[in-house]
């Protein structure tokens, strides 16, 4: 097992503990969450980001929420845990991975109905499902990393865009587990993290974790990305997924379609990596993906200083989406699929 | 003729007026500079930028430093000019601009050796050079606009990258000059300025400028440049130069070649905007252009907070090269030259 210098989320003597993501890269700080409101509080100011971490805080926010409850009977119980998911909903509410884990939480709760109803036991399933997810989120990692290795070759350098690492998971990441798996099984590799304007991600935390996890690493502008491409300097690239349709059409973060075009130029492969929760097979192509569109002050005011005119217009959305044309394999945890998608992640329906 | 809202430098009542554009977009500030100490300070703290503009500044830097002399003779003066000539090549040692008008202020004062010295006419001479820079450059802009605005059509949103505008010449820009001509014979435009990391030229001083000269502008991050093209929301890209090769291989932001490799990818004309002074024929192609490396602070910390790991390594290329096969059109004051470039552009040579 690959174990990350830092762990962004876990469960440690009966608290929750984050890394602060909003101090870094300055500073490395962790919160210990024993109460349900720390835990929301971290989520809505994006202490804890990436869609899995989320989720598993998620998971672990809704025990923290019941495990001091004296909920006499089922109907108490369950009254109680509609309360607590309730809550936590609000924290993110545009998050899906949030949504899915809470709907976890109270399925679990509301489990085991013809027994007769044992507050203790009730709180020690909850337990167990919030461990579970967080398990399984590092073990859906594991397996995505493992895969995805063979695509690296020693003395690659591999061009990522965002965050889809250790700092996004409880466990080593999407795109990032392949390289901390290859660099496990001994293959030399060089990153190039692009900062991903307009919040840096790239920058702020891809650059860090990997600096972390003594990978070499070196910082782009967006913009440098096709320079580098053109001297040779970049041959694979690797990214995550924010939601990826049934024909393998790819939303990710703002930037990655603009990297996918560049990297088909120049005949450099592009793959996706994602755990196949992360596939939405009711969505046949990504012109069915709706896109958020942000706040304008992102990009004129991102650091605490005015860099644009105060009232210029602004487009801001937060993702973009790469036609699978482009997508040279998609890695889960699966296994790795190639083109023509439409076929090939059939048998990811069953 | 089009006149800017906003006049970057001029001489005014004896003094240099320039536009501080390190204030910029947050204050409008002139600077007037009776010394040619202060336009040194200006230069060199990067209060006026863009090749054409700093070139108008040295012309009047020379003849402030200039316009107090006592000199008796020809010999006298001469060694004065040299002083502050010498004195002014020290300001921004990398500008190509700046030499090249110190070389013609220099030249001027030299001239008329075989007539009796008069260090009234002397100073005149100097000044009429001054002034002759300034105005050829309002001149170039002008025919650079005239003929480039026949590229573009009532309609059209017209993606730019970095800031070739009145910000960087005396007059209406290279780049931009196509926009406010297009404007000014009552074609309807929009402007989409990428922010252009790391300075923010496109910004900080594009979407300023546009703002300023009411034409609408929107703005984006760099990596938002291929996901608009994506939607059909670009139709032209038209981008300045610092140097053009003999083949029409063209340097210039960093950032450009991205660019021109998406408008390649989408089917969208991509122009370049320049003087004739830009192209070196001596040059073949742009694989012998050198690509300035700069500081990895402007990356790491470019908004007076640290974004990045303060250690991590940072790839900072101030340019790149547009290979002449991505380039529709380039726009210069002698007309529009199309490919093939490396017989077309022979036509300059003359």
């Amino acid at each position: 097992m690959i174990k990350a210098c830092i762990t962004t989320v876990n469960w440690q003597k009966g608290r929750l503990r984050i890394l602060d993501q909003t101090l870094l890269p300055n500073q490395v700080r962790f919160i210990s969450c024993p109460r349900v409101n720390q835990v929301h509080e971290a989520i809505r100011n994006l202490r804890v980001r990436g869609a899995p971490a989320i989720g598993v805080c998620a998971g672990w926010g809704v025990y923290l929420g019941m495990k001091h409850s004296q909920a006499k009977n089922r109907e108490a119980f369950l009254k109680e845990l509609t309360r607590v998911t309730s809550y936590l909903a609000t924290s993110r509410p545009t998050a899906v991975n949030l949504f899915w884990a809470l709907r976890r939480m109270k399925n679990a709760g509301g489990y085991e109905r013809k027994t007769p109803f044992d507050v203790k036991k009730a709180k020690k399933i909850l337990y167990e499902e919030a461990r579970r997810i967080e398990l399984e989120d590092k073990e859906l990692c594991r397996r995505i990393g493992r895969f995805g290795q063979k695509l690296l070759r020693s003395g690659d350098t591999v061009l990522t865009h965002c965050n889809a690492g250790s700092l996004a998971t409880a466990g080593t990441g999407t795109a990032l587990s392949l390289i901390y798996e290859a660099k496990r099984k001994g293959k030399r590799l060089h990153v190039i993290a692009d900062e991903t304007r307009p919040l840096l991600q790239g920058a702020r935390l891809t650059a860090w974790e990997l600096m972390q996890n003594k990978i070499p690493v070196t910082l782009i502008c967006d913009s440098m990305a096709g320079a580098l491409m053109a001297q040779g300097k970049i041959n694979k690239i690797v990214v995550g997924a924010d939601r990826i349709a049934a024909n393998g059409d790819t939303a990710n973060k703002i930037g990655t379609y603009s990297v996918a075009v560049l990297a088909k130029h120049h005949n450099i492969p592009f793959f996706v990596a994602a755990p196949v929760s992360t596939f939405d097979f009711s969505t046949s192509d990504g012109s069915h993906i709706p896109i958020e569109e942000r706040h304008a002050d992102e990009i004129r005011n991102g650091f605490g200083n005015w860099t644009a005119p105060k009232k210029v217009p602004v487009h801001n959305p937060a993702f973009d989406v790469t036609p699978h044309e482009l997508i040279t394999a998609i890695v889960t945890d699966r296994g790795v699929f190639y083109p023509p998608f439409q076929q090939s992640l059939q048998a990811l329906k069953q």
